[in-house]
Order: C-alpha cells, then sequence, then structure tokens
C-alpha cells in the first residue's frame, strides 16, 4: 500500500509489500505440483540430516526452515558457513544429506560455488530461488520457482515470504501433510496488511531512535533477524536481533529506556516462551513494542495485534508483515528512500 | 592486568584475562590425556555428523569449533536451537550423531533437557564445561573440563579460551593431530596481554560511542561474535558482530563515519577475505580498527597488530585477547564495573 503522501520514495517496494497476499495465493495454486514432484524425489532419497546455506534475507528463510526440519521432520539440520567451502577447501563427506540453497537471485557466486561443491561431495542438492534460469539452479539436482514475480526495490520483501511458503509447503508434503494450515495466509496477509495506518503510528515513536532490539523465540526468532535486517537496510538504524534466551546470556545488559524493544509474540509456545523476557525487559525500563497475541500486547509498551487462529508453524510467514511496514514507515519518516539503500546493491556477490 | 588506576573497578575480569596464559598452558599440560580419551571414543563411534549446543560466550566457542570439524574433520556440521527440543517437543534421529553440548557452569536447563533428549534420540553426547560435576555432565556419555578455574566475573574471558583450546584439541586429535600449532599459544598470549596500554589507547576512542560494528569472517567470525557480547554485557554499547560477507548483504547500508567499525583480520583465508570488505568501509568514511596482521592494519584507520606466524585454526585463541581487553577498557573508561554488568547474572537459567 504506497504512502500516496510520499509518492517518490519507495514506490517499489510499497507496491512489493502489497502484492505479498496474491504472490502467496499463486504459490499455493501454480506452486505446489513442483513442491510435491521435489517431495517426491527427497524421499526416495531418504536423507538424514538437512543443510540450509544462504545469505542475507534468504539465509533468515533458511533458519525458519531448519526449525521445521527440526520439529516437522524429526531430522537434524544446520545453517552452513559457505566460507569453509570456498575459503577453507573444505570438502566434507554429506552422503545421506539434503542440502537446501536459498537465494533469491541464485546469483551469489560464494552459494553457487560452495552448493557445487556439496553435490560433489554426495549431498542431495535443491535450490529455491526467484531465478528459475539462474547459475544456481544449474548447480542443483532439484530446483523451485518460489513465483514472486520480479522484485526491483533492494530490500526483498514478497521474495523472502515467498520462500518461506514454498519451504513450509516443501517439508509439510514431506511429513505427508497437505499444506491445510497455509491455506488461509493470503486472507490473513491481506487483513494485516490492510493495518498500515496503526504500523505508521507506531514508527512515529522511532522517529529519532538510532539503535533497537527486536526479540522472539522459536519460529519468531527468524521474524526478529529478518525485521532487523530490513530496519538496518532501510532505515539505518543499528537494529540487532537475539533469540528471546540469548538476550538474557549477555545482550540484556545493553537494553535500557534509552534502547527500543519490539517483541516478536505469535501464539503458541516460542510467543509464551517470551512472556518472561518481556517481563524482564519491562522490570528494566525498556519500551517494549509487542506484535503479537493480544494477550501478549498487554504486556507491553505499545503494540501491535496479531490475528487470533495462526497455526504457529505458518505464523512467521504473516508475522514479518507488520515489521516490512514498520521499517517502510521508518524510512518514509526520516525522508529516506527505501527502494535503494545507500551502498546496497540488489544482487549481493560475495566470496 | 589490573587498572591500579581504577582498583575497585573490574578486578574480577582483569585477574581473569590474565590468568589465560596459565590456563592454557594448563590444558596444555594437564588436560589432553582426558581429550586424547575422549577422542578415542568419538572415533569408535565414528559419527557422521555434528551438533553443537550452547548459549551465550559459549555459543561463541561452539561456533569455533564448528568451523573446525567442517574444515580438519570433513564432517558435516550444525549449530542447534535447544528451543526445538524444549519448547517444541522435536524427538529428531540422532543416530550416528556426535552432540556436543559446551557451557561454563553446565547448569542451564534448556541445556541439559536438549541434550538429554539428544541422547535418548541416538545422539552420543559429550559435554564441555568448567564444572566437572554439573547437570550437564551427568547427562553425557562423555565430559570434558575446561580447567579455567573459577571464574567470579561476570563476563567469561579465561572459560571461553579454555573452551576454545579444549575443542581445538579434541579436533585436531580426532583428525590424529598432535597438537603441535597450539603449544606457543600461552607465551604469545601473554606477549598479546601485555600490550593492554596499546588497547587503551584505542579505547579511548569509544567513550562515546553508544553503536559499533565488528566484522570478521570465516575463523575470525566467532572473534568478532564474542567482541561484541564482551561490549555488550561489559558496556552497553550496541555492538553488533557480522560475518564479512552478511554485512555486505543488507547491514553495510547503516554503517557511516558515525558508527565505528572493529574488523578482525587474522593472517590466512579468512583475514584476506576481508580486505574487500575494508576497502567497502573505507569507501563509505567508516572509521575502521583493524586488529590484524600489519599489512590489514594499514588499510584501517587505527589498529592493533597481531602477532605473525600464528596458524589461523588456532588463532581465534588469542585473537580475542586484545578485544577482551577493549571491552574491560571501555567500561573502566565509562566509571562501569565490567565485573557485574547491570541486569545480569552469572549463570543464566534458560528453558
Amino acid at each position: 500500500m504506497p504512502d500516496t503522501s510520499s509518492p517518490a520514495l519507495g514506490r517499489a517496494m510499497a507496491s512489493e509489500v502489497a502484492e505479498q497476499p496474491a504472490v502467496l495465493d499463486r504459490i499455493l495454486d501454480r506452486g505446489t505440483a513442483a513442491i510435491a514432484q521435489v517431495a517426491d524425489a527427497i524421499r526416495s532419497d531418504a536423507p538424514r540430516f538437512v543443510l540450509l546455506t544462504a545469505r542475507g534475507t534468504s539465509d533468515n528463510a533458511a533458519l525458519y526452515a531448519k526449525y521445521l526440519v527440526e520439529i516437522l521432520l524429526g531430522l537434524p539440520a544446520g545453517l552452513t558457513s559457505p566460507s569453509t567451502t570456498t575459503l577453507y577447501g573444505a570438502r566434507p563427506d554429506l552422503r545421506g544429506c539434503l542440502v537446501v540453497a536459498v537465494s533469491q537471485s541464485g546469483g551469489s557466486p560464494d552459494l553457487i560455488e560452495s552448493t557445487r561443491v556439496a553435490r560433489d561431495c554426495g549431498a542431495l542438492t535443491l535450490a529455491v530461488t526467484n531465478a528459475p534460469d539462474s547459475p544456481l539452479n544449474d548447480v542443483c539436482e532439484l530446483d523451485l520457482d518460489v513465483l514472486a514475480g520480479q522484485e526491483k526495490a533492494t530490500p526483498a520483501t514478497k521474495t523472502y515470504t515467498a520462500q518461506l511458503l514454498t519451504l513450509y509447503l516443501l517439508i509439510d508434503r514431506l511429513r505427508g501433510g497437505d499444506g491445510r494450515l497455509a491455506r488461509d495466509l493470503p486472507a490473513a496477509a491481506a487483513a494485516l496488511l490492510a493495518r498500515q495506518p496503526e504500523v505508521r503510528e507506531i514508527a512515529h515513536r522511532y522517529r529519532f531512535a538510532d539503535r533497537l532490539v527486536i526479540t522472539g523465540r522459536g519460529y519468531a526468532y527468524a521474524t526478529a533477524r529478518e525485521a532487523a535486517l530490513k530496519i538496518m537496510e532501510t532505515s539505518y538504524v543499528a537494529a540487532h536481533a537475539f533469540s528471546g534466551a540469548d538476550l538474557l546470556h549477555g545482550p540484556l545488559a545493553m537494553v535500557d529506556s534509552e534502547i527500543p524493544v519490539v517483541a516478536v509474540v505469535p501464539d503458541g509456545a516460542g510467543g509464551r516462551a517470551l512472556y518472561g523476557v518481556i517481563d524482564r525487559l519491562i522490570e528494566r525500563a525498556a519500551d517494549v513494542c509487542v506484535v503479537g497475541t493480544a494477550d501478549a500486547v498487554v504486556r507491553g509498551t505499545v503494540g501491535f495485534t496479531l490475528a487470533a487462529g495462526i497455526a504457529e508453524e505458518v505464523s512467521p510467514i504473516l508475522d514479518i508483515l507488520p515489521l516490512q511496514l514498520l521499517a517502510y514507515e521508518i524510512a518514509i519518516g526520516r525522508g529516506l528512500d527505501p527502494d535503494v539503500p545507500r551502498a546496497l546493491k540488489k544482487v549481493t556477490e560475495t566470496r
């Protein structure tokens, strides 16, 4: 939903954020056949463990998938460090391993190289990209298109939620599910995005903030990390994500009344586990904005109430939406153009 | 080395930082027999993959070990999210998996519970703690004492380097090594710590900083993360660690001349891979303090030159030392007591 008061700034990001219900719908409609085929191929290979490899926003999608693999599939999973392969020449024995490379562009040289090596080392490789003809797709046996359409703004938004839903449907299929928990996501996403004025109101609070802490636990940790990355990219605020547990192991010391905190508290075990963390933060006089259930919002200083009745395992696909809007609104409020963050290119080439 | 001008502040931390050469020496002298026994037990189990589980400072030691496992042993490795077990009840199939739980106290309930479940699920489990009688040791088949002695200051220093060296010697032994690259570490550590006045000089620069970015790549990424945690704990600065590659995927946008950057650039492939990142930062008018080789230091704004001739795989055991001193000196310079950071307890119990 474009901010009509500033038509020149953030137009691409606003339009891509607004496209997300349609993209989710497209994946549910046209993506499931390919997802089922890939699931069959993975099942016939019966992997014993899963490695996920990605950078930036895609790495946050990979983190969500790691939780899904461990919880829904009962398989151990890890996020790779591409540098062990590209810098140090590691050649691990990856027989019995599924390697999932997640990337919008499929073009980053270190991802391509480390995935190629993984395949040489015996892994079954799957590319999840928004660019079906990318070099990353070429080096993998299997690939999935996240069907998000061209993304012009540098901060990834619709490609992120498209990655999340595609990975969810794949993993749900692998456990024998039929994707039913995802069916209402497009409508729920549209309802959340229609509440942009509420987010704009909250964004005023951060007009002059130069630091921000974002916390979540379990599935919501991926959302916290992605929200922090969006805010860093668009508004140049030092936004720092911590899992609720890690926050208590040290970083809590730096939180005072001058550092705003955003807590992501969806319905479910991960959300409830954050209640104690919110209480500790409020004790420390922190200013806590809760994006979460009605029950959680009353514990914070300000809040944005998420819809009830969403299963926690699909909740990250929705919970990021008000936080994308928050990143956008903070940038617009500062007169910055979130479409073209300073210093960044859309496709980052790291080696 | 206590700061004699402020005898009341940070006395425990200063003395524990200064103890590190002796602790490293103790491990090399008295720890290797137990390490060899544990290595034999692991070898006879022939694990196919390794999971590391930890929180806070110990999680940074686990990250170092993950690089070692992938590069030196050629095994896939991952860092676990204890919440998948403790919050969501995941029961992954862990036959053929080595689970290494790293903790100073061995007392955090979520670590104990997730490690107990891992063992039930078929993993071989190893506790690496500074408390040989801890509950975490009890739930594991194997355990190693890092021999650091009691640590009184809340910010972990000597237990961290003791964890690093213990994990290094274990993994080196598993690949058939004799630990020779570690032999000179105690003397090299003493030489670095003797240069505290140089670090104090650099610390003046950050007297009024409220944000800090720390970057490293490969092995040095663990050092960057641990340095950020120390600075957050002791000085309440929002210190944010990024791998050099991840920094370019978004967070670079928030770096300007007002956010100081510390780059960890040891000799080797990881250090050299950071040269391009430093150049990008300097282009953005960033103030970059390089803790690294002489060749790297000249690329930055200010610097601390690390000793030459240290193998990169053991370099993290030394590179953190000037950064521990930096955290200490920033805190002392602000009149804070790094021994007892506000809001923290020495043993953090997360569930």
